[in-house]
């Protein structure tokens, strides 16, 4: 953007927000706003805009629209396929402003939040009354990116993804329309779901200013356990095994022996270097005790090599924390590199032979990478720590990717689990669904004429 | 639709069906596939087709494309808002011949099936695995239909309506293009949520001709109690209360005094004539048992006159056929009179206050109706028997089913829960969601350019 359309932008944007100090074309605040902590390239924004009201966010779309001026939203940054990298420069539009938790009613277990408020934030709130917010994908993202992404995480065998935990949304459209969908009802089957197709749409069709969200709760008893196997497949087979025999984990975590080793160098601990699955179950303890059990004797005809267990929350915090440090054991393990996290998902009876030729990939493809999966759910994930300007292991991490991409498809499977599509998946989405493209474009443009709304992400 | 043209349509089809016996224009198929179970008015199709293929599927809709003749799925007739009955003439594609099973997968809890397998035959093959599918609306309604209706019922407020239960599609567009939905995986965050769009579109947007579906176990204990209150406003606290404290009650359910008479009158039985809820625990046994205390003791605190709980199936089957019944007992009791059926939803905290709302609006409209609700879900539905050629009663039911959707949209709920929006609910949905109204009519010619697919529901 030139700097005379620039001045113009910026003057526009500062008079609608009465307020020049939440517009900033600083260089500082453009690079904070620039990436995600992915490997994808950065890309400097060209304006960073910090609205604190729906009525703020519409009239900056309002100009954008009639300015052609792409509006990439932004939340905590910790999207993991470039979704949140304003590539076509433009507007970052930063939510984190808009943090007030709007509601709360432990008698509908729901709350009403600005789409700025963290997953943390809700559940501290929420703990006041017994509940929590369930969705925890590891980072303490913000509410509405995790809703923008169909976020998922540990939780997800259990509570489902973000979609299932959205009721409703106030949304501003790329011309600056404020909408509502959705209701305060548990459920309702009025008109097509525009609630759950905004979910996942990762900021294309639309900014979300509120959610109304469910809440849950705090199961009384909970009991954890950590269960080392002999062989990653084993493991795989435990995990599925427990999913069909009805269990209600809370989650059900796969790590394997090269992640625990760069676990062990972190925190200096001394897990047992072999394929692990955390395990957490959670209701009335009776239920609790029998699942954590099943499990377990699952695991012992498997040849499980050794298993530890806790029920207080001191005891389940340290026993987690071996899983919890697996992102920063494995980014100091690597100083320097980018992380890069493949994220396909399979059905569950799939897991040990997906996670079998994911190991035999790894060593293909000369890389050094840890594989951990949410078992319960048939995601897995390669954590690969790359030098962004090695362009060989740039290239053997992309073929490693498409590999285990090609393999989850032949399997009834998907390219992404939860990560979403943003920059990192459009070639693979194309593969999974080329059928369904001109449906999707059609929706695109239904919602955003222009494309200025986070261009580039999702579709081409 | 003239006698030359008809001709001429029923001899293409019947053509590439390569069997005339699927394509009829006999008048007594024609008046089956005329109505649905609603009082609203039913219009014969020109011709009934029954394809026995996606193939199938696909060449009927690649003819009425082209000829701009109007195509309206037809599975069970259960519909309750008039969703399936074909107002602008036309095909009625009767799906119920693609009733197979294709594939059950007890390790992944998932099964594939053909549109016109219904629930309970679905839940029969899935029972020789210890697994079911959960979403009971009553009626053993096809799961095609289920799906296009987003379709809920007794146990929605532990395992959720028919989107939470689909994992994927495959559908036929109205040009004919098939494409698929989704995938096998227990989750994904590949592109926009078409799966949940398709869901709850009522045969707008494309036909389903293949669902991918959740199955869950069979809970190990259940038990099942009916309890009787003073007032209606005790049970519904009760009942959202319940909710409140983090039970997983598998169904909740109320009965007005009003109804429980019908019931006693068409039993032949002596349940006290009091509001009433019918509660169903699963699970682990002391899980079980302590989410009934839980319950009993709520329901003792506002004043519970009677309890009765069960634990072995054949009891909790004599327990259940007083809510079961409610139906049958309704329509004995109004012979030669229609069924229609309010569906509000509100957020549970609210039921009770809507509740009485009801049955003061029931009072005011001299109309005579029982009130049942998923109470769990703030669900209330007002059985109403009217007969369709009094025009008197025909303006207070409408006028009775506005005051009540008036509520809920004041309460922040929605004026469909369940049923959807087909032919009786289209003002509801332009008062609730008349902001969203461009994006609805958006997709719906994005997805169906021509206006063939099941013409004048959900938009006008």
């Amino acid at each position: 953007m030139n700097s005379s359309r620039l001045a113009h932008l910026r003057d526009s944007v500062a008079h609608v927000l009465a307020d020049a100090t939440r517009v900033t074309t600083g260089d500082s605040e453009r690079e904070l706003h620039s990436a995600d902590v992915s490997f994808h390239r950065p890309r400097l924004p060209d304006l960073v805009v910090y609205p604190t009201s729906t009525g703020e966010v519409s009239a900056v779309l309002e100009i954008a629209t009639a300015e052609r001026v792409p509006v990439t939203a932004f939340g905590a940054g910790s999207s993991l396929e470039g979704n949140a990298i304003p590539i076509a420069g433009g507007i970052s539009l930063d939510l984190t402003r808009m943090d007030r938790i709007v509601s709360l009613s432990p008698d509908d277990l729901t709350a009403v939040v600005q789409p700025g408020v963290t997953r943390t934030a809700l559940s501290r709130a929420a703990g006041d009354h017994g509940l929590f917010f369930p969705v925890d994908p590891g980072a303490d993202a913000t509410l509405g990116g995790m809703a923008a992404t169909n976020a998922a995480g540990t939780t997800t065998v259990r509570y489902g993804k973000m979609r299932a935990n959205v009721l409703a949304l106030e949304a501003v459209l790329a011309d600056g329309t404020v909408v509502r969908t959705g209701s305060r009802a548990p459920k309702t089957s009025a008109g097509y779901d525009l609630t759950g197709l905004l979910v996942g749409s990762e900021g294309t069709l639309a900014v979300i200013t509120e959610l109304t969200l469910r809440l849950h709760g705090i199961p009384e008893h909970i009991a954890a356990a950590r269960i080392a196997f002999p062989s990653l497949e084993a493991a795989c087979r435990t995990a599925a095994a427990s999913v069909a025999a009805g269990t209600t984990l809370m989650r059900l975590e796969l790590v394997d022996a090269h992640t625990i080793r760069a676990v062990n160098a972190y925190e200096e601990s001394d897990y047992p270097e072999a394929p692990s699955l955390f395990v957490e179950a959670g209701g009335a303890e009776a239920a609790v005790e029998s699942d954590l059990e099943l499990v377990l004797s699952i695991a012992r005809e498997e040849g499980a090599l050794d298993a530890v267990h806790e029920r207080d929350a001191d005891a389940r915090a340290r026993l987690w924390k071996a899983r919890h440090d697996v992102a920063y054991a494995t980014s100091a393990a690597s100083p320097g590199r980018r992380h890069r996290s493949t994220d396909v998902c399979v059905p569950v009876s799939q897991l040990a032979e997906a996670v079998a030729v994911t190991r035999a990939e790894i060593e293909r493809s000369g890389l050094v990478a840890g594989v951990i999966a949410h078992a319960g759910d048939g995601n897995v994930h390669v954590g690969l720590m790359i030098d962004p300007e090695d362009a060989r292991e740039l290239e053997a991490a992309e073929r490693l990717a498409d590999a285990l991409v090609a393999d989850a498809l032949a399997r009834g499977g998907t390219s992404t689990g939860e990560h979403g599509v943003g920059l990192g998946k459009i070639s693979a989405l194309e593969r999974e669904h080329g059928d369904l493209l001109p449906l999707l474009r059609g929706i695109k443009e239904l919602f955003d004429p222009h494309g200025i709304l986070n261009p580039g992400k999702v579709l081409r």
